[in-house]
């Protein structure tokens, strides 16, 4: 345990003893993902304001300083958990709109992959924290972030109204509803809750793309 | 305005002049309420935690002792303002299920008032705070009447469901499903964006009643 801040990246702290060493390089990399996975669950679980740095060096069993070797803030350990996320949300939607489908199953393949990656840690810190709690340049980096995300939603819903995949909708209303619908899952999933997020995942589909009402009221609906 | 804390409830503090008189019981209610609103849109424009009981006396145009005549503490406000809001959920909940008309209809009932409901500031303020972040005794209360709504929300979709206007599904993942589908209401809602709550609440339900896929996909599906 490293109580006085090295010069980076020789001498990563808190590496656990008996762990194969790799280069400094991956084991700074490494030790840093575990610090950022451990703010992630702090924020979620506790709060990010009730989470302080010295809270997690207590979780990590390391000193405050040895935390600043690694990242400089707690502000940036919050903007890069959500950057994280980010990254694998966009991978996702890259592969999604990129699918030989249609509209809707496009839609479909990224909110599977999206429920899964927001019931992850970083995932989870992302959409049950709040862009305004970051410091100014981190937030606006960070909203860019998420409003790509919603922007390409609603180019896949307005694609898929006009080849008839997707019902007659307002595409921003409906891309809101789906991002409000999916984060909930992040909210309420206990990974000892029995139910995967996947299957979390395919039951709220279902229901968002079939709807509540059952077929006789749709066809009502539709008249 | 007063400075110094009075014996309530004989001199509210701060009620704007030439006001007509009510009883002192009444003045201290409305400016009571005053405050639990002022503290409510600061919670959710600035945050609970970057708002301070100075920063609230500020917007007030009162001093921080004068607060205190009105409520105990930073806590108490969140927990009141939720309350409020609750107080007004679970009464439209009472209309919607003495209905007389199908789960599927009482359900829209309810969630069009709570789309209402979650607009205003004490209902944002209930659907943007963290139960988390009151003392143990309070949250216990505001979560036990969260709780309530949801489980009365999974009741009439199971209801729905046997008696056939609403499709099989599994009510507990639909009622979170749909609570979190319409705070995203109340995220995303500006007074300012050009469509009223009831209008935004039409849309949302039309889509998760009727779903997002196109007519000719919901058969596909139901084969």
């Amino acid at each position: 345990m490293v109580t006085r801040r090295p010069k980076k990246p020789t001498n990563p702290a808190g590496r656990p003893p008996g762990r194969p060493k790799g280069s400094a390089e991956e084991n700074f990399q490494e030790r840093r993902l575990e610090i950022l996975r451990t703010a992630a669950r702090a924020f979620t679980a506790r709060g990010f304001h009730a989470t302080s740095l010295n809270d997690l060096a207590a979780l990590l069993d390391v000193t405050k300083p040895s935390i600043y070797y690694y990242v400089q803030s707690k502000d940036e350990l919050l903007f890069e958990c959500g950057r994280l996320a980010l990254e694998r949300l966009t991978e996702a939607m890259k592969r999604a709109v990129t699918r030989d489908e249609n509209a809707l199953e496009r839609l479909r393949a990224f909110f599977l992959n999206y429920a899964e990656i927001i019931c992850d840690d970083f995932g989870r810190c992302l959409v049950l924290t709040d862009p305004q709690w970051l410091e100014p340049d981190n937030r606006k980096l960070n909203v860019h972030g998420r409003r790509e995300l919603t922007q390409e939603v609603q180019s896949i819903i307005a694609k898929g109204i006009s080849e008839g995949s997707i019902r007659p909708c307002n595409p921003r209303i409906a891309a809101f509803m789906l991002f409000s619908a999916f984060n909930g899952i992040a909210r309420w999933y206990r990974p000892d809750g029995g139910m995967k997020p996947a299957e979390l995942a395919r039951e709220t589909l279902n229901l968002l793309i079939n709807g509540l009402g059952a077929a006789k009221t749709v066809e009502a609906e539709l008249v």
